[in-house]
């Protein structure tokens, strides 16, 4: 009933370590039917080496096992909150990768400072901050969807158009239409990341791109006209 | 009729996921064939896993599709007008590479710090700088070919001897007699870079080499009575 | 008679040079057996493409070799004295990799900057500092043991609740309940140290990240109420 | 009549890539015959994919070409000097490894920071100085050799304990009694050079490591009482 997504899924989960993006299991994706408003995520601290497809546990939007024997990623409620709420989005990627997570740490938004990035999104990969300690201490993987959530709004974010936020002190989340696009996302965040840094500590006076060429390459991968890919 | 660049760009651009200088599908190989004033480029967007010798696509200076069912790469028309206007190079490479690509974020050239560099050119790796904002809103891919030429003009470069460029906040082409030159120089570029950035945080005071030494090293390669290699 | 333990000290072993944690012959395993007092080592200065599981050397807990034909690992006295001391530690593990080392050549604690070592434990990475001369000259590696024992015991640190150190000057330890465990933390260490020094790079002003952050992802996989893995 | 030195010398050689030293042909390895006072080096620019035994190249202390049908190393003459003047060396490894050369192109000692370092030398690596400007322009090979042998020279350094030095805004030199152990040097150098660094960046007033923690594992290695290995 659920082997697609669980499939697709499962696929999606087994891109991480191939692109070198989590270490032991210090990842998941999730991937969701909205017709039956569930979605397939990798089951907790279960290594790469011995996961299987049929191994995905499937939830729905209130964080309910609905089926598999395993439990399913701590970070589950995480992914319930954002698909409840953005309902365009397909797949939820969560990683540790070294240079998001170190970024998040830094509690700094990602500066637009080149092509690479522009091709992807508009604006700096934003950074939510730590939650406040109450909730925290309460529903916290719950309020983790929603402080991403109260983010992207109060700074007119459209998660549509920017598919990937670090959260402050933690790790970076992405997302997409499917699991590859997700992971796709994942890995760009990562490399962008890296190239931030080494570009900041090349030029300690550096200055984000300029708006002209942010606009031209968005568009030449996203716009009406767009001419990238097939 | 064209298999022979078909195969030769096939062949240069797989060999830049081996060498690292590409995640996913961002960089991108051409091969030129003189006498019949067409060259064979990567598809857009094709994954290097599905690349076929046969999805190169024939293009000739004006940029105009010649062969090929694929829509070429997106970059396609700054490999036109370096063809059209430099009729000594064989073969043109872009890539995303990681320290390559942070070094034109930073709009820096890559100052000349030691004989790994100049055993390749005697100068620093010139950076164009971002083009005019009425350049990027026209035809951009277009204009980005007349920046490079343009910066070698008015400094009195010579793409002969120099076979690359960092285009500022954007990424560095390289070029060469053919496609392995090509992509050989595409992993020099990133290599000096990651060892300049390097050697600037050992010392902050560092000095670029003396010229003896410079000369030296590029004659040991390039000079009339080089003796290196067979 | 040290079947069980010597096949664990050789798996354990074989994972270092998988995970990137070491350079040649450049770090060591070790596993104990508790009944019996004993605990098998790596044998000194054999290389891992050779290594073989009846290689291991049986040693007691004054550093006695009670089996075997090789000399054990050059730190076998850490780790006889360790398990004298901490009798509910399993396995040790010590590498030089290089991030874990470069920390401990700083004689810096490695700060707790996120939810990556949080996950692991609840302060900072404890370093410990370099010994006295005197100790240095004398019994070295023993007194490399208390060093590590009295850093522990004077800073009111649980080696139950924090499983690696760095030494002074020299490089990391870890240990766990088994070979698996102590290796997974080495691992853990290297990845937490990359990612702190890239943190405080990207932001020089960095603080620790709030404790009750810090307690909610520790408490999420150590606590009672424990919900990471099956 | 050489196939020993030429098999040593190959399987040194084919060592460089596999430890991530060399980046194309940036490298080579000679082994010596003391008793013919001939040494075997790799070919210039040859392929590390195409290279074998036999192309190896069988040349004397004056650099004359004894045996060979492709022209040695254009580092042939360095190596003649060496073997020439410094009679206990059986091997020599020249790379342009990314971090070791950042130091030299840095023009820096490395600093000795822990115990790695210590458990290979007692003092800072050796950055010798560039060439004055006329032994660059005359027999710049050859002169290298000396500068090597006058910098050790005057700096009271014993080639037999220090078996690695760096030339300014060059690349390292490693040597050793054989093949392996010249390139275990090679890597030994790379490997520390990369942690001085990084240590220099986690703790900006970082200080040498002490002179009892220098001799301490210096001698576990090399002293008359040394204990470490088989």
């Amino acid at each position: 009933m659920y082997a697609k997504i669980k499939q697709e899924a499962y696929e999606a989960n087994m891109e991480l370590p191939k692109l070198g993006l989590v270490l032991f299991t210090f990842g998941n994706v999730s991937v969701v039917d909205r017709e039956k408003q569930v979605f397939a995520i990798k089951p907790s601290g279960v290594s790469y080496d011995l996961l299987k497809a049929e191994d995905m546990v499937i939830v729905d939007f209130d964080a309910n096992v609905i089926e598999g024997d395993l439990r399913p990623s701590s970070d589950t409620k995480t992914h319930a909150v954002l698909y409840k709420e953005w309902n365009e989005i397909g797949s939820i990627v969560h990683t540790h990768s070294a240079y998001g997570t170190a970024w998040a740490q830094s509690n700094r938004d990602i500066p637009i400072y080149g092509t690479t990035h522009a091709d992807h999104l508009t604006v700096d990969i934003p950074c939510a901050p730590p939650m406040a300690d109450e909730m925290i201490a309460g529903n916290y993987e719950h309020q983790t969807g929603y402080q991403i959530i109260n983010h992207f709004e109060e700074n007119n974010l459209d998660y549509r158009a920017i598919e990937m936020v670090l959260v402050g002190n933690h790790a970076p989340f992405t997302w997409g239409k499917n699991g590859q696009k997700a992971v796709y996302n994942a890995a760009v965040l990562e490399y962008v990341a890296k190239m931030a840094l080494l570009s900041e500590q090349i030029n300690p006076d550096i200055k984000r791109m300029k708006e002209s060429l942010i606009k031209k390459h968005y568009d030449r991968k996203h716009g009406n006209n767009a001419y990238y890919g097939q």
